[in-house]
């Protein structure tokens, strides 16, 4: 099962951390920019091309140890098919190098359609008598607004391909309690995506305690993280919010079981531009990324220690 | 403002329906798959050439008689970044020939990644000194489970480039009681979403009375359909449901309002298969399309007059 890997690979590294690759084009050292505008031109394919190539020293400076990867797909469709090219292309380069990869898209649909998005994400897609991984993520996230027949595509696919989902329960944002932490007979909606979350993932059980579907909890969010640790026994949790967003070492605390399992924290801004706030010379910016991984690293095992 | 746009092209073609293309292999006439394999092989960039035939063919037989299309991200992403390129590019053609765009994405997510979607989808992305529409739809269907501050990125973009978006409030799939029926302080989760949208437009005012935030609400739920257009009069409401997912004409009667506006009707595999249903030479399946969107035209003013 999917996130029985992740966990390993958790283990392996001694480090519940993943690394959020969303490359905005400012993010990139001017040096990977220009060489690509000059090749590419001032184009989305230019753009795309700069994307990969800082992609790539990225994943070769952390792919030792952090486990995984968090490919936002929002900030490679904006650069249009090339960009969403090169979210194939880093997705795959980072499963060569041994490390789990998350997509980040937030898919949700009904039924038929969300078997389309777990086919592309998550599965293979039949063409003629081929079948093709189009994406080939190990892990999708999605919105469960839709309720089950929206979620059950997923874990067809799942079952046929070892392959998971992370489902949206209490997100990071500020906003989210608007409809997240209203009460419905009782019980948060949060409490109750939550609660759909241990039944899917009685579908997809692993073997170290956790299902196949996991959720997202932001780690500005400590006392819910607590709350929903100890409701939802059976589901791992995806954190972002640690860092840029707000949420600190000690926030995130709760997320994880008394082994110190349970959670992975995502940061990517910090880790991305790392060099910048380093300082340092602009072709470490690797360097500076690892530099930062380890810190977070520490930052992160000590509170769960 | 953008659905200012789309109620003039319902006015001109007397016509509130939308073609929704969701081009799985299957619905694509063997002729123009064999001639697209036979060039490309049996890969995803022969899949994505076959689409976009198919694709340019049906925007072709209906242009002049249907407002609006709604090309299904999902149904383009499983064939990888050479069905993205042809979403793109079935997008393009669509707006050649004078249709209005809604890109069925369901896009969601926190605010600084929100704006990245927005970007791609409804503005524009910035590269280098130029600045390229990635997408280039005139609106966009997003989740708004996150809450305000994953939407107000959108609407900045939705004023700068006169595009707009639809909320999903109610969906048409069967689950959707789960969680959007539970009451909130006596009111349903829906309902909650609805007053959002309503609060939300209110900063892209149409000159028709419905804004630039719009709902989708399935044809499968008359009564919530009556509900919420008596509840919701600044909502435009995209109408998902009817046909293949059981809606009929009868229950679509709702999402008017009293001078037989507010609403577009979505019908997705009806058209593209109605070649199969007609048993016609299926190189005459855009004559088809074209015929099943006459009849659906018929079908829904007749309940609306």
């Amino acid at each position: 099962m999917a996130l029985d890997r992740l966990i390993e690979a958790i283990k392996r590294t001694g480090n519940p951390s993943v690394v959020g690759l969303d490359p905005r084009l400012e993010y990139i050292p001017d040096f990977i920019v220009n060489k690509a505008f000059k090749e590419q031109g001032e184009t989305l394919q230019g753009a795309a091309a700069a994307i990969l190539e800082f992609n790539k020293g990225l994943i070769d400076a952390v792919c030792d140890i952090v486990p995984a990867v968090k490919p936002q797909a929002a900030y490679y469709e904006m650069y249009g098919w090339a960009g969403v090219r090169v979210l194939a292309e880093t997705i795959s380069y980072a499963k060569t190098k041994g490390m789990f990869v998350i997509t980040d898209g937030k898919r949700n649909d009904i039924g038929s359609t969300m078997e389309a998005y777990a086919a592309a994400h998550l599965g293979v897609t039949r063409v003629g008598s081929s079948e093709i991984a189009a994406f080939g993520a190990d892990a999708l996230t999605v919105n469960g607004y839709l309720g089950t027949d929206g979620i059950l595509p997923l874990l067809e696919v799942c079952k046929a391909f070892d392959t998971g989902i992370f489902v949206l329960v209490k997100t990071s944002n500020p906003s989210s309690k608007e409809l997240q932490d209203n009460l419905i007979d009782g019980l948060p909606v949060y409490m109750k995506m939550g609660r759909l979350c241990e039944r899917w993932g009685e579908q997809l059980p692993g073997k170290y305690g956790y299902s196949g579907v996991g959720a997202v909890v932001g780690a500005t969010w400590p006392d819910q993280l607590k709350e929903l640790r100890s409701a939802l026994p059976a589901t791992f949790f995806l954190v972002p919010g640690y860092g840029a967003q707000g949420g600190g070492a000690a926030d995130i605390a709760g997320a994880f079981d008394k082994n110190g399992m349970g959670a992975i924290i995502n940061s990517s801004r910090a880790v991305l531009c790392a060099w910048k706030k380093e300082g340092c010379d602009p072709k470490d910016y690797a360097g500076a990324a690892r530099r930062e991984a380890l810190r977070m690293k520490n930052d992160i095992t000590a509170v769960i220690r």
